[in-house]
């Protein structure tokens, strides 16, 4: 089956005959069995067998068999996923989630990024539709829910940080204002009675719903909301380490410092250290996320765990029970408190 | 311009009109730079004129005017890169260089994963082949580099990680004995001579490179090279959290720890922390890679700087120039020794 040439040759006509599993096993002189666990990764298989896989797969017109039968039941085989900045460590525990939940099932996916630019979604979506995705996983983003829908009359799309329920398109929406109301009562809980909030930027819907959890905890055990405890950051490292070098200028008084989500709370962190504020016995610190860093920070960080990994893992399941026509029973664990080693007991 | 049933209509056919930027340009009521710069996200739109392109784009068959002139001339003005592990931050870093490489050149990425499969690697390598992309940026893998030379028989490969340097294939590779030797040779400028080393795995190159970097400065130092100093870790958190229990429990002296990168150097800290030992008062630590968070580590971490971000944005612009058949005159800049607060003069 090797081309006269030996090149790779790519075959895209669907009615040719295309090479199977077993031609591929024949070449290499595996088991059929042995190369189906090559492709799936289920297993180990010696160097020697995995070259000789892998070397047919390169010199053949193969495959992979799903593929070659998707093909025939005018399906791709591919899945679109739609990110919005592929180096934030946010996206990564989602798509460490959606990659899971494609494990064995014969799709591959293709990931493209908006850039948290809704034009530039959208071009990217037409993309993914133009290359014949079965689906599309939109991570966050800046187009209107209505977009959404429309795209979805084309190829099914399941959406995260939405509300959507159409029978196309599936939204999944974290609850923001339970987790910073979780954060703060937790801290209210150890004796803490003045605390003070790094927020997310004002023009952002997430930040503004843990806003209101942060007011609603205090308020829930009678304490007074004030303004000048909360300082705006944007999400992002350096902006915790200003606000709270803001804070501590100003002279505000507190025992205790809620940061929007954990890259903030590493900026905070690294604020107090430098002004010899000790964590956790001069001040608590709690972020937002559980991301998998913040095991490893010292001391290693209290914080809201999101579902990220189990968002994308549900994303991906709802997406293919959506392609295929089955049942949708998924339902989203909710966030919950980690607590490790920056909050304790006011004394 | 919409469509009878206001849907999303997907244009496959080439010999098809297609629809300008002049066509949504006009639709949504605006200038077409004022389009070229939405899609570009070069330069900030009010909400309302960005929505109303993003309506029109969504409701017309339109495709960016660089991918309608691109299927003229044959290309898919897509761009497909193999990354291996999409959820770790040392990827993140490239990506992102990636990304800035191509903003502005009209090109689309699309991204697949290999999962460190050499035969899932070769199939995913097809999948972007059958889709036509232009050109394949492949970040590390296991596939043997006689095989990334036959695909790029097909389409032009750029790898990181490889020595390659046919007419269709090239590749960038970092210098890790040479990062390795700057680290050692940092904490025995500041005194140090007995130094641990937490390793990356055995069977792993860049890993052994490192090692062999560590032992050139101990030798060049005339410091006798002591096995019981080195513990193999696996480049991740855990493993540098155990590597130090290991080496505290078994009372090996030693002032100084280098981590083979970045997050076992995390690992190595908490584990520090947890004894009671502080860094860097009673002991340097120094990583490897420089990871964006080592910034904000407590205290900031000293670290080897690898050029992962320019590496992307020079495997673009390089695997751009092998498409478009421009001069290539990239050259990656060296490692260098970034000295932040973990290590101090042995007293």
């Amino acid at each position: 089956m090797l081309t006269d040439s030996g090149r790779v040759e790519v075959q895209e006509k669907e009615n040719t005959q295309p090479v199977t599993l077993l031609d591929v096993a024949r070449e290499a002189g595996v088991s059929p069995s042995t190369v189906s666990r090559i492709l799936n990764g289920t297993a180990k298989v010696s160097p020697d067998k995995r070259k000789a896989v892998e070397t047919a797969i390169a010199t053949m017109k193969f495959e992979p068999n799903q593929l070659a039968q998707g093909l025939k039941s005018g399906r791709s085989m591919t899945i679109g996923i739609v990110v919005q900045d592929i180096a934030s460590p946010f996206f990564d525990e989602t798509l460490h989630g959606v990659d899971d939940g494609l494990k064995d099932t014969g799709y591959a996916s293709v990931i493209v990024s908006g850039h948290w630019n809704a034009a530039e979604e959208a071009a990217r979506i037409k993309l993914l539709l133009a290359r014949k995705v079965d689906g599309i996983i939109l991570l966050s983003g800046r187009i209107e829910d209505k977009t959404v829908l429309e795209f979805s009359k084309h190829r099914p799309i399941v959406a995260t940080g939405r509300a959507l329920h159409s029978a196309t398109a599936i939204g999944f929406k974290l609850d923001n204002e339970y987790g910073a109301f979780l954060a703060t009562r937790h801290l209210i809980e150890l004796g803490h009675r003045r605390i003070a909030f790094v927020s997310g930027p004002v023009n952002n819907s997430d930040a503004m719903e843990r806003l209101a959890g942060y007011r609603r905890a205090l308020q829930e055990s009678g304490i007074e909301y004030e303004e000048e405890l909360v300082a705006e950051g944007n999400f992002h490292e350096a902006s915790g380490l200003m606000a709270i070098h803001h804070l501590i200028e100003t002279q505000r008084q507190f025992t205790a410092v809620f940061a929007a989500n954990d890259l903030t709370a590493y900026g905070v962190r690294l604020g107090l250290y430098r002004k010899g504020i000790r964590v956790p016995e001069d001040i608590s610190l709690i972020g937002f996320d559980d991301l998998p860093s913040s095991t490893y920070t010292t001391p290693p960080l209290t914080t809201i765990h999101q579902p990220l990994y189990d968002m994308g893992l549900l994303a991906t399941r709802t997406l293919l029970a959506l392609i295929s026509g089955d049942e949708i029973v998924n339902q989203l664990p909710p966030l919950e408190l980690i607590a490790r080693e920056t909050t304790r007991r006011l004394r």
